[in-house]
């Protein structure tokens, strides 16, 4: 007997974009795919207008190419800042200017339709798990490189929590100490050197040094255009100097992700984000980091991989944690 | 109906001191105590002789007290060093000398009796979540702080393994990427700062380089007989220095345990080993230094606790594991 397939829409919210995507409860495909800029400056009920907006063309899309009787059955969405998923609430979202913003029921009374919701970076590694280069892990640990560093361990395919579902922050782990004051108060954290503005900013730091780079090039000499990107960019093209500041982020996340394979030796370390597009000037450094650094027998079965889910693992994986909410597994 | 009680003899390993009792299946007791310095020098042979002596000494005893007719049902071992579970052997005990030693199966041979073996930090810490200072938690991260540093994830009740049985080296975890170099090879490792031998060592470092300190009237003058006893010894006796070094350790310790508050958003963190004799001197600056250093959100709801089963924590938790492996929950 044939059960008909359901469809789960999924919803992106980033402190730039949103993207959304209607997807069958199998993952094996993206229907209607939407994307806008955030309307940061609408404030929630701005964000909330574009997010019905954007799951109504998403499913007219998806109905125009599977049929208009498609079983819809809810929507999962994926939100930056911690989160509460048993009330559905945004506690804070710095880049969005949101307190304690009902997401989740706004949203499912806007669409009519259930909702549930998760942190953007747990619901970017549950979708690398799901459908993504984290495919088969045990004990996968991710990191989700971008304006910040974010996080999440999935433990057999699912979200790992913690006690009061703020687990995942490996970016604000401390690998110094007395190191580099961290936007978060703390010294020495990960996203303070391997964000994409810090990477930036550790480039321009050394220019203006006196570090001997093509890198202002890039940017007509005006240094405050400067990106990870950039960076990137320059390192990829051969300049030296922007290849040290790469090796140093691959250092400092060796180190990060060391610490990880001794304390939860994980069988994958998944890393997304734009960050992963520089290859192997950063993967190579980094997996000998890891290597020099960590246990032989975490080292030995632990791969470290960039995402594959370029742009869609936030949508995928809010669709597996609304199958992992809803139904209690992905 | 009433079912009668089952016993199961707790065997914890040490590279010290070995220590053996029998634990009714509730865990509300502990019968028969039997300690002796491990017999490192006669190897393999010599320890699995002294668990046979030990073993059956505290049956002895144990039946002595609660009659003749108990039901024994097995053993449940916690050893140093990395072990396999599933093979009951362990890998490597640089204390004891041993390689690929198939201990389980040789003390159950030895005494006639089924028998599990865990790693011996997983058994203390799964020892303080079953019947000590960690009962009640969900997330329990535990550290054993001794001539290295141990530890161990319990989640639910549950001893966390990781994808080849090597998490919760939390010793391991560098917290300063060029930092003191680590017996493990890594730099900035907690073990290299706040283990036992670690603290001693930066104490009398200290006072070779001329601080000033009672510590050397401690030992005679002898500084090296300074052992991490002498140096809380000396801060609980209001020596000056001493409670700078003590500082010092806290705070090295609080930085890891704020990474791990971060990550893991853990509601216990129980610190075991002799160190936390040292009381207040000890954990309010490093409960501080989690304050100043972790998420808010992670920090409201985990508690600092110091482990309350000094000496038999591994003995309950050897239990508890034979327990999870046997019957599946302890």
């Amino acid at each position: 007997m044939d059960f008909p397939v359901r469809y789960i829409v999924g919803v992106d919210i980033g402190g730039t974009n949103l993207v959304v995507g209607t997807v069958p409860e199998d993952g094996s495909a993206l229907f209607g795919y939407q994307t806008m800029p955030t309307d940061v400056a609408g404030g929630p009920d701005g964000v909330v207008g574009q997010i019905e907006r954007l799951v109504t063309d998403s499913l007219a899309e998806a109905r125009s190419e599977l049929g208009s009787d498609i079983e819809v059955v809810g929507i999962g969405i994926g939100a930056p800042g911690p989160i509460d998923r048993h009330t559905g609430t945004v506690f804070l979202t710095p880049n969005l200017g949101w307190t304690d913003m009902p997401l989740r029921d706004r949203v499912s009374a806007a669409l009519g339709l259930p909702a549930t919701l998760d942190n953007d970076a747990n619901c970017a590694i549950l979708g690398e798990w799901w459908r993504g280069a984290a495919q088969g892990g045990k004990v996968v640990v991710g990191l989700t490189i971008g304006t910040g560093i974010g996080g999440a361990v999935v433990l057999d395919g699912k979200i790992f929590h913690g006690a009061s579902g703020v687990a995942g922050e490996f970016g604000h782990a401390s690998i110094d100490q007395s190191g580099r004051k961290c936007n978060c108060g703390n010294y020495g954290c990960v996203e303070a050197y391997s964000s994409g503005p810090a990477i930036a900013r550790r480039a321009v730091e050394g220019i203006e040094a006196g570090a001997e780079s093509a890198l202002p090039q890039y940017v007509d000499g005006e240094l405050d255009r400067i990106t990870a990107k950039t960076v990137s960019q320059a390192a990829a093209d051969g300049d030296k100097y922007c290849l040290e500041v790469i090796t140093e982020t691959a250092h400092v996340l060796g180190l990060a992700i060391a610490n990880m394979v001794n304390i939860l030796n994980p069988d994958i370390v998944v890393i997304c984000g734009g960050v992963t597009a520089a290859g192997d000037h950063l993967f190579d450094p980094m997996r000998n980091q890891v290597r020099r650094r960590a246990f032989r027998p975490g080292v030995a079965v632990c791969r470290i991989v960039p995402g594959s889910l370029t742009g869609t693992a936030g949508v995928y994986g809010a669709v597996a944690s609304f199958k992992e909410q809803t139904w209690g597994s992905c």
